[in-house]
């Protein structure tokens, strides 16, 4: 059969999209890893697949695949992906939409200039949310072996349904940065390890960021890292409750005021339709 | 406009496949640019097009496009996709086909276990068709500065319509080698640089390859390097008239009788078909 997909991307983290609403397939794992490879296949970040819900209070069943094939519960800019995808090949005109993931339901908000918001869910700063090996987590300090000796490292720890730590730095593509993403991902008081997010803040209302992904290194664009980022940056006082922040795939814009849900904002682009015989 | 487009790959190297017979599209180098990016475009290693020829003795003229929007004149694993493309989407029934390209007239040949047969043309050894500054080609000596000294490399250099220099060494995968690709890639002697091969011969009919292509680095498959690497290697005695060239992404069969054109076959994948708004 031919299968139909969309190519689509967020800040750069790029999608397959697929509607298993009107079309019927079983991704194997083996078959995900084949088409998410960039020369032989597809070349994708994640899998992104559309199904029936399976309770009526929702629109969407959502489901995320990572390209080694192995299915994965929360990602930011695919769920904006997700969003426009919806409405774009008309499966529905509601707006916004109701979605469920394996991490629970989130609504997605389509708007006027073509950006979707998205509802994160809470930022939460308790250890053991994370898990991290602490009894607190809103500014902690660990000692980190780096190149030219130990580096003392302060920063805020929060999950946001997956973990991260954010450190305030003034040059986020420093040598020193690049060295502190692995051991900061690695470091033993994160048992199941952690997103290393760095943030060199403009002012109240605008940082840049990069994130050093657990099991991806340095990305392009990361949508829990800038919630957790602006979540971090705001319980220490130095931002506002709206900030814009810059990654190197391209700007988001998450609004928080310290407490409730982190609301993030941020653009979707449709690359090219296709159909793959399968 | 939708611009109709097939994704394609002959041993991981691949293509955007165009039919500008057909469909009336221009492409701006910086369009290609950005459509070759693997995140936020299609991505590619080079678009190939499909247009009318100018003259009647031949079926097509076929260009090819870099990533970065330069114009290139040969590529051998292009030249396959080329032939099975035309066939699938039904442009010509004829088979063989001849083609025009920037460097001459090729013809391919649909074999039927769905192999590409290319003519490749002539391997030629005069140092100024490289242009190599040397008083012969077949067998040549340089010195070349590696981490711990100096490093005698032997190597044979010819031409495929580009310039290839090819070594026999015990093991491809070496630090060694691994260090004299981009060595002798940039060597005084090849004033256009030139592709730097590296074979471990297995039998007078087999060999693994790897080649340090110009400007590109260690890549999958290289049609005109294998070809290099069996005219050197027939040339010094050590190989048969046909020889399987094992790549790292799949193997093609050479076949150069130490006379007139060398003769690659190999396979095609056809990934999908995609649709574009331009």
């Amino acid at each position: 059969m031919l299968l139909k997909f969309t190519k689509m991307h967020g800040l750069g983290n790029d999608f397959m999209v697929v509607d298993l609403v009107t079309q019927h397939f079983a991704f194997r794992p083996e078959f995900v890893r084949q088409l998410s490879d960039r020369q032989f296949g597809i070349g994708f970040d994640q899998l992104l697949i559309v199904e029936p819900p399976s309770n009526p209070e929702v629109d969407f069943r959502y489901r995320i695949f990572n390209a080694d094939g192995s299915e994965v519960e929360q990602c930011g800019n695919g769920a904006r992906c997700f969003a426009r995808f919806v409405h774009d090949v008309r499966l529905t005109a509601k707006n916004p939409i109701k979605v469920e993931t394996s991490s629970g339901i989130i609504e997605l908000n389509i708007e006027q200039d073509g950006d979707v918001v998205v509802n994160m869910g809470a930022a939460r700063f308790s250890p053991s949310d994370l898990p991290f090996n602490a009894e607190q987590a809103e500014r902690y300090q660990v000692q980190v072996p780096l190149n030219d000796g130990n580096y003392t490292a302060e920063f805020g720890a929060v999950s946001m349904g997956n973990p991260h730590c954010v450190m305030v730095v003034d040059d986020i593509h420093s040598e020193l940065v690049n060295q502190l993403g692995p051991q900061l991902e690695g470091h033993e008081q994160f048992p199941k390890r952690v997103n290393a997010g760095f943030m060199q803040i403009k002012n109240r209302n605008e940082m840049d960021l990069r994130v050093y992904e657990r099991g991806a290194g340095w990305t392009l664009a990361c949508g829990t890292g800038a919630c957790a980022a602006v979540a971090v940056a705001h319980k220490w006082g130095l931002v506002d409750d709206e900030v814009k922040v810059n990654l190197p795939g391209g700007a988001l814009t998450i609004r928080w005021d310290g407490e409730g849900d982190v609301i993030m904002k941020g653009p979707v682009v449709r690359v090219f339709d296709g159909r793959l015989q399968v």
